[in-house]
């Protein structure tokens, strides 16, 4: 019988790619196993999977009574492929809080309160004495740093970083580069059209009798929107004309930078110069250290336009 | 703060033994960690830890709010020490099923299915290059022993015997000497007196209308009733004439051996003799491959006795 590896509903990265690896990895070791997926691959992890030449694991909606299953990325039941209450749970790898699901019997069940399921499944791999080949070091390597944040989110830790740094050996890999090349792949920016993007996350705000609106985006590289500004802007003159707004500000936030770059229409210019006191280039203006829209721009445009 | 290491409610030696050893671990990697106990020290673990020279973990009856712990050797809360829903659980380790503990945060949970969580233990220190030192790996062998029967329960695993092989190594110990003397140690044949003893697990039967009494006892080696075999056979007469029976066999099983001892009254010889179709040394005989009184003793002493 063919035990499933399999991450959480709507899958991450850290679910696909872990579940690809350990499957291989009990391959490896003489079981009988093959990862699937519980939901739709995004973009991020399309990119991943076509680097490394890797196939997708086939959908499975729901497991059937009696499917043997082992769980990575997950350990809760809310969380877990439909059908999981009929199914028998072999095994968990995982790295968060400890879930409510329980077993019949003992089972291989290991949980690391480290940055991503990968690294648990890393070290899985060194345990067993089993080489890592270079697809499932691309996998593993990719999986740790989105779910990280490229070393970034304060859930990383020490061996994360280690064995990325092992892993991008192998490869022969540039950690930053890819990593972005990797976030730059799933980002917002390539799924939505520019006035979708605007209006992804946004809020309209009534200012001294006036509208304003304020979208913003949120991504691993302000320089990911280079090659649509024009298009941004025209979006925004747009929406300006189309809703009778005094002006809208569109926050670019640079996640990894830890700053905004502000688009707005020509004319607000001189408004947002000196609101935020900075020199503008017309139709754009990089606040470092801005990240919030409630705490760091709204006060700001407020106070410049009721005052 | 200091964090509890504790096995479960009413311990035995796998759950007092992988507490200390793991509290050591956690103390060489730096931490500061004590080994603790939710109950009372049984004979065999008492045997234990003077043979090794190590102290019992202190008894702590009840966790207070805000107390950080770390669970060996159970993961379910009916089984934890009194206060565990006060406390925080910051790590499990474990080879049991998976129980009902969940936590807020991502904590390390090792659960193997595994013979003993001291095989799991001992991983740890090998995975964290610690090395064992005597008194650790005479803690953690014995506890392997104890809660594989010496290799013979249904649940050890390959890894059960090659650690515990090492250990045995590493300490110049036999293992099957050193197992049966732990298990001798820990033996109801030391903790009850005679009459205790034939009566711990006793039943009477009606057959022809006269009554027969049989007890029985299971241990390791009955080689461990040779010196009180005098005071039983004293018991046995004392209870037939108390009681007013036929007579009364106390059944001595060796687990290890898979057979067992029939101890009986001089003037139930020939009974014995003639229903199990054997030679008696007068009070006793041993039946290879009988183990069970209820389906290999009593239908025995029934059909003789009642056609």
């Amino acid at each position: 019988m063919t035990t499933y590896v399999v991450g959480h509903q709507n899958p991450d990265t850290d679910s696909i790619c872990a579940a690809i690896a350990y499957a291989n990895l009990k391959q490896q070791l003489g079981a009988k196993a093959e990862a699937i997926r519980a939901g739709k691959i995004n973009a991020e992890t399309e990119f991943i999977l076509d680097k490394f030449e890797v196939q997708a694991p086939k959908l499975v909606t729901e497991l059937a009574k009696g499917d043997e299953v082992i769980l990575v990325d997950h350990n809760e039941k809310s969380q877990a492929i439909a059908g999981i209450k009929e199914a028998e749970v072999k095994e968990i790898i995982d790295h968060h809080r400890i879930g409510d699901i329980e077993t019949g019997n003992p089972i291989y069940f290991r949980n690391e309160p480290v940055g991503s399921t990968a690294t648990v499944v890393t070290k899985l791999y060194q345990e067993n004495g089993v080489e890592i080949n270079e697809q499932m070091a691309g996998l593993l390597l990719s999986a740790i740093l989105s779910d990280t944040v490229i070393f970034r989110s304060p859930t990383c830790t020490k061996a994360d970083k280690e064995i990325a740094n092992r892993l991008a050996k192998q490869l022969g890999v540039d950690i930053q580069k890819y990593g972005k090349n990797m976030f730059k792949a799933g980002s917002v920016v390539n799924q939505l059209e520019p006035k979708e993007l605007i209006t992804n996350d946004y809020k309209e705000y009534e200012l001294a009798g006036e509208t304003i609106g304020v979208g913003q985006i949120e991504i691993m590289d302000v320089n990911e929107v280079n090659d649509i500004k024009e298009d941004l802007l025209v979006g925004i003159e747009e929406l300006v004309a189309e809703r009778g707004y005094k002006f809208l500000v569109l926050i670019v936030t640079d996640i990894l930078a830890e700053g905004s770059l502000l688009l707005f229409p020509a004319d607000a210019k001189e408004i947002i110069a000196d609101a935020f006191d900075v020199d503008t280039k017309g139709t754009e203006v990089y606040l470092d250290g801005v990240l919030s829209r409630k705490k760091q721009v709204i006060p700001v445009l407020s106070d410049y336009l009721t005052t």
